[in-house]
């Protein structure tokens, strides 16, 4: 009793979401982050849709520790592309948290308002999949939506520092990093491992008097960032001191960011970057859709309920457990590791 | 050509690590770390001897932005507890970059050096399993193993906000987070879904001169806190100030945590925080078992060694990629969704 799929859903979908229709476009982000098999059949055709209709677009990450201003940077930013550029920008969040209101403890409720008011400009955030640590995933989808819809920025927020911001730097064309001014003396917190993802510094909160103390620390971090390789060999990571609060030096770092998209492109960097970041995402599709086909077989299903239901404890042992999931995968799936099965 | 486990190697091992020598827990907890199939059997023997002599210790969970001062505060609390009160610590770390010396960029050369020197303490980071996000998965075991050698504290370091910390909060009985004074002056950066997890709030630095400014900070912090349900209703979540640099207030942070464990113990929270830790766990554990073994399918070794091996633009169509999995997978593994196929 399988329900068939209705091709002229997909199609008009697919229509809207190029016509740049943001109803659409929301429908068809939820679409693809649903887990059910019919709806991610139904993206899949989609997506297979837009596909040649994306990729044009400016990929940009922002990441940066809980208070650095991310969302003011991105408001910031965001209000002048639209405004003084005329460019549509998308925003996606990879954590839902930080767009759907129980972000910060202190209400927030100025919280990229007016970006959020503005023609040019689509705000969304997007789940993540704690599952398979694909954090990235729905998120590559959406922006491949975003950019179909004729999005010329794309704004990915993430949070803090680790996985996170790993999966966000194999979705973006360049990555940006947010400091407070004045928070290290001692320039603590910026793990090398985050350093060598970053294409541009931010040392943010450049105002109420610190304005100058920021372009001291700016041009300090910069000679030690020199001193700790990049991805690209070629390009001389900068720092800039900025306000996004105060929208000052918003320009200098959209030249910034045009400078590295310039420098992707003449490298043949930019079309490497891309093909990575598909080639991660079909990774982490392939894997997904395999590990769901596994856990659909009733009878993993059941030894998962048992873990849910019993006392473990008391009621499972779990070195007889783990035997049982072993023995268990031999005979519903048995094969031999030296050849193929079929 | 399979190997024989040697019983011996593994009843030694066991001993050994009952005894408390550290380089026999370091042997173990690396045996766990690995990916091997017949290491991963190994340690599962060693395990299930282990286990009976486990959770005997206080499971302590650290978190907070970079720069906090989480190592500092470790090492503060680490020492008064193994000199003060001749206690043995176990400092486990999920990120393996914040202990292996390139934390931070200057150097950092003193980073619990002194106690590291501590006969009564044990450093050890933890490898993170990426794949199914299951970071919690190694640092359980080298918990458990620690107990049986006899640690009577383990002090988790997680890094920043997000899934790191949310798996740190499934392994441990009382979690701390770390603030720096004056950091947000607004308090920002604490996400709300973060502080429900909180058992205690620090806020650090509160020396040179900023002694007056960080007991303010902790008690306005303490009464938004108390807005906010935690994860016990009972309990109620306190905001110390301290300085881990200067050795203030280590004492007081200990106070707090015995009494959050006496809190535990007597509402019988305890017992199911245990429960919840073991099977999750259990349930990290099969996922990973499954995963591994569809994994080492010749057939679906092969997709995963077209995505690495093309050019993902060029010879890959992606929609007919994930459609190849998919008929693969009902090839290789087929099964009726309705009812168990043996």
């Amino acid at each position: 009793m399988k329900a068939e799929i209705n091709s002229n859903e997909i199609e008009s979908l697919y229509t809207e979401v190029l016509a740049g229709n943001r109803t659409a476009l929301s429908k068809a982000i939820t679409l693809c982050e649903s887990n059910l098999e019919f709806d991610q059949e139904k993206s899949l055709l989609l997506l297979e849709k837009i596909l040649p209709h994306s990729g044009e677009s400016i990929r940009i990450g922002v990441s940066g520790i809980p208070g650095a201003g991310k969302s003011t940077l991105i408001e910031s930013l965001g209000l002048y592309l639209c405004e003084s550029h005329q460019l549509k920008v998308a925003v996606l969040a990879i954590d839902p948290s930080s767009l759907r209101n129980f972000g910060s403890i202190l209400g927030d409720k100025t919280r990229m308002q007016k970006l959020s008011r503005s023609e040019n400009a689509f705000i969304r955030p997007t789940a993540s999949q704690s599952k398979l640590g694909g954090i990235g995933k729905n998120t590559y989808e959406a922006m491949l939506l975003c950019e179909a819809a004729k999005y010329d920025v794309i704004l990915i927020e993430t949070v803090g520092t680790g996985q996170s911001e790993l999966s966000v730097h194999q979705l973006v064309d360049t990555f940006l990093m947010l400091q407070i001014v004045g928070a290290g003396d001692d320039i603590q917190g910026i793990k090398r491992g985050a350093i060598e993802w970053v294409d541009l510094i931010l040392i943010n909160k450049a105002d109420n008097g610190l304005e100058d103390r920021a372009v001291t620390e700016a041009k300090n971090l910069e000679k030690i960032v020199h001193l700790i390789p990049g991805r690209h060999t070629h390009w001389s990571r900068k720092v800039l001191s900025c306000s996004a609060l105060e929208h000052i030096g918003i320009d200098s770092i959209w030249e910034s960011i045009l400078s590295h998209q310039a420098f992707l492109k003449k490298n043949q960097y930019l079309q490497k970057t891309r093909d990575d970041q598909q080639r991660n995402w079909l990774y982490e599709k392939t894997a997904k859709m395999i590990s769901d086909y596994m856990d659909s077989h009733p009878v993993l299903q059941s030894l998962y309920e048992d873990l849910k239901k019993q006392s473990v404890k008391k009621e499972i042992n779990p070195f007889e457990h783990l035997l049982r999931v072993k023995n268990t995968l031999g005979e519903i799936f048995p094969f031999s590791k030296n050849k193929a099965s079929y």
